[in-house]
């Protein structure tokens, strides 16, 4: 295990980057800014993906496969889109490796230049598009409902563990629509969903809204969001779910034919969340000890860990255990019961505390005397002796317990982190001394967004969804404003 | 649903190409050598998918993920492998585009090249084991069983839907071991696991056996593979898994300290299966009216087409349909009740015949006075009529039936197609003529075996791990064989 992590209130970047090494969930690769998720971590993002994947066949997405590569003239199609896109990107310009011809080694061979250089997909708009021209002609092809699971590259010069990789696992869900109306509820049934999901899955409370125009998605006419708050007080945006009027519809000449016979260009939507999400699930929950996990997505729900001396008292323990391992795995909990004989059991409960698996059971000769199980839970530290009768029971409720404790507890620390403020000073003061969301009044321009942002750092996180309008004037400029929005310094 | 399918026998490899774009498998894109994998293709493989995973996992695998990069040098680290595949791959040489100067879109910046060259994976044997150097310390570190679930690139010339993509999908494992006997054990488990696989879910036959030295994977010391039969009498390789011995941990200077204290080289395997099983499926079932999908993989094991005039008798339809369609769901068989009014029940028909759909019922005024439903099985096209009393026992036994039975048509169409020959001449009139597998002494050497490719284009598909030592002569050098080996022309 090694030495201690540092503490959050030491330094809260560095608990983390070492959190997510040590818990062993990713560590970087010799390939600058790509990371190697690890079989614990990717344990803990296949339990995300089948869930969310589950959420969308719910609201009737299929899932589908669109190339790697973008051809360059692609992504100069949608105006905005290619601003927002084309820059940091891996760029593919040959097909051909070959000997050098003095020996050295193997080199690029200049023959095999391709005639059109290819961009690894940051995102597939404009792949996705191009083959909807194909799949669309009548009112009868739609809605297209689909979804992709894919790796995708932007060349980030400053990245972190989850979440800011040049390459990253995400889905991408691209629809289309036959009007204006069922796009918009598209993109907010998606919003809604990824909020059910953090919320109840990831027991990560977020808060529902749309981006301001300067923080949309390059394309988009209308950006949804749900954005979460970290232990440190900054904000992560967790989702996004774009309206992209018809703008993806005209660059590629997608149209159908309405039932009145007449060419209209289609109405589109995407939506996405990436291995970024495990960044926020460390970060909302996790203590000075380790990852704390909820119960829904820990790839070990429970581990037993026995205390013994020689093999007849493992024999005797493992004959209690057994059938309880057996019968919690029959109510799909899922259990480790830890006979390692290479390791100690105070270095198997450091090792589970870091890896925050949600519940340790630990079985020693008083108590196979007694028939309890020592119990511990990983969210509040708490030990109780529990009747081996009880076990099962205690066990089911606990993990309900610790998933919605960690939620409640992730809610209270955002609640007490929204304040309200009227000035900008008082904006300024409360930024940089508490942190956490700013509630404040702001005139709509994009000027004063760009001050505050130069200023502060402090970004419009988003506007939010259930919102009260309110009149107010700008805290900046003191010009009219019908609704506050949400300030922070974010991920 | 357009035009009908080119037949078998007009021309197998049109039919090919056309089946897998009519029955929405997938398309090319507009990206040279990389396909589109439509909702339907990308449904079969999902199942696939999520069977192989569950196989691997009760192996005791666990899944990871490992960056699309790989830096040019560590091809060239393990001598064989590099000249297997440097050759023909994705080079990523640039990191960044910007708008040109003149204004006539966006170009490579040439002030963003790499220092070091980056390759798309063709296979991830390199980064794994860079990785593999840091997770790997002591005897206790191992087994280390993991897989991984990517998309690869090889930048093939000539390309077909599935069978050879210039992107494709696939899963590799890449395991570590202290010895070499449990390194020889996982690779052989492998290549039982994937006939497992391929025989009871997607009812195809194959052939286990090793490949020849000049067959084998680029840096294996043994390939074992699992070899099918098209309708057409050609082998298709459906997956391989390879004994690695200790090239790789020698090329990225992986060890481990014994029980004993002493350091030595960590033995590997690597294994996989890709997209291409979607070919093989397509190919080993499928008849000139369209896909015939084994039921354990089918997307849509039974669909319910009514046959009405009128909402009246539609709703009568549905009112004895919606409960059964409810009963077949509860037993865990995924149902369709097409009623779309926009198309005609014959154009239903003709459409789930071509998709492949095991069983179709259809419902209409005379069934509905009979208490019947009209049962159509697709792999032997027979309809009959039965009591609605009987029919969720009927599609139950229907749906394993259709398994086994097209298993079995496959299997005898094996059977058939394995011909001995004792002599080079009778071996080129059967390879010529006939087809599929013919099993004939050889002398052991490269030398025979590219004699006879250059001369018939067939190739040793593999040596038959369970094939019968037998003295022989070789049919091409009369040089002594102590066992027959398996040639055909392949895909």
């Amino acid at each position: 295990m090694g030495k201690k992590l540092t503490s959050r209130s030491e330094d809260y970047s560095k608990w983390y980057n070492e959190l997510v090494v040590k818990a062993d969930l990713a560590e970087n690769s010799g390939v600058r800014g790509c990371m190697v998720i690890k079989p614990y971590g990717f344990a803990i993002w296949e339990k995300m993906q089948a869930q969310l994947d589950k959420m969308f066949k719910e609201t009737g997405h299929e899932n589908a496969y669109f190339p790697l590569f973008i051809p360059k003239s692609y992504l100069s199609k949608e105006a905005s889109h290619v601003e927002g896109f084309a820059k940091e990107c891996a760029v593919v310009t040959h097909y051909r490796l070959k000997n050098a011809e003095d020996g050295s080694g193997i080199i690029v061979d200049e023959d095999a230049k391709l005639e059109e250089e290819l961009i690894v997909r940051p995102t597939s708009e404009t792949i996705i598009w191009d083959t909807y021209r194909k799949w669309i002609q009548s009112y009868r092809d739609l809605p297209l409902l689909i979804n992709q699971w894919a790796n995708v590259v932007r060349w980030e010069m400053r990245t972190r563990l989850f979440l800011r990789t040049a390459e990253f696992l995400w889905q991408e869900g691209h629809t289309a629509h036959a009007t204006k109306e069922e796009a918009l509820e598209e993109a907010e049934q998606m919003m809604h969903v990824y909020a059910d999901f953090a919320e109840n899955h990831m027991a990560v409370p977020v808060i529902k809204g749309t981006k301001t125009e300067s923080e949309r998605f390059a394309g988009a006419e209308e950006t949804y969001c749900i954005e979460a708050l970290m232990q440190d007080g900054k904000a992560l945006q967790a989702g996004t779910s774009h309206f992209l009027g018809q703008n993806f519809a005209k660059a590629f000449d997608v149209k159908f034919a309405t039932k009145e016979g007449k060419q209209e260009h289609v109405w589109a939507t995407s939506w996405g969340v990436s291995t970024r999400l495990m960044g926020a699930l460390v970060m909302t929950h996790s203590d000075d000890n380790g990852l704390v996990l909820p119960p829904k997505l820990a790839p070990i729900q429970v581990v037993i860990v026995p205390i013994y001396k020689g093999i007849d008292q493992l024999d005797a323990i493992s004959e209690k255990v057994e059938p309880l391992v057996k019968e919690l795995r029959s109510k799909g909990i899922s259990v480790k019961f830890d006979k390692r004989d290479t390791h100690k059991p105070g270095f198997k409960f450091n090792e589970y505390e870091l890896k925050g698996v949600p519940v340790r059971l630990a079985v020693g000769q008083r108590d196979l005397e007694n028939e309890t199980f020592e119990v511990a839970r990983r969210d509040t530290l708490q030990k109780e002796s529990v009747k081996a009768d009880d076990i099962v029971a205690k066990i089911t409720s606990l993990l309900e317990e610790i998933q919605k404790n960690i939620y409640k507890k992730a809610l209270d620390y955002r609640e007490a982190h929204i304040t309200e403020v009227d000035s900008y000073d008082e904006f300024k003061k409360v930024i940089e001394e508490k942190g956490g969301f700013v509630s404040a009044h702001w005139d709509g321009t994009s000027e004063t967004e760009d001050k505050i942002k130069t200023e502060t750092k402090a970004t419009i996180r988003c506007i939010p969804f259930y919102g009260e309008k309110e009149d107010g004037s700008c805290m900046v400029t003191g010009n009219p404003s019908v609704q506050r929005v949400l300030f922070a310094k974010a991920y």
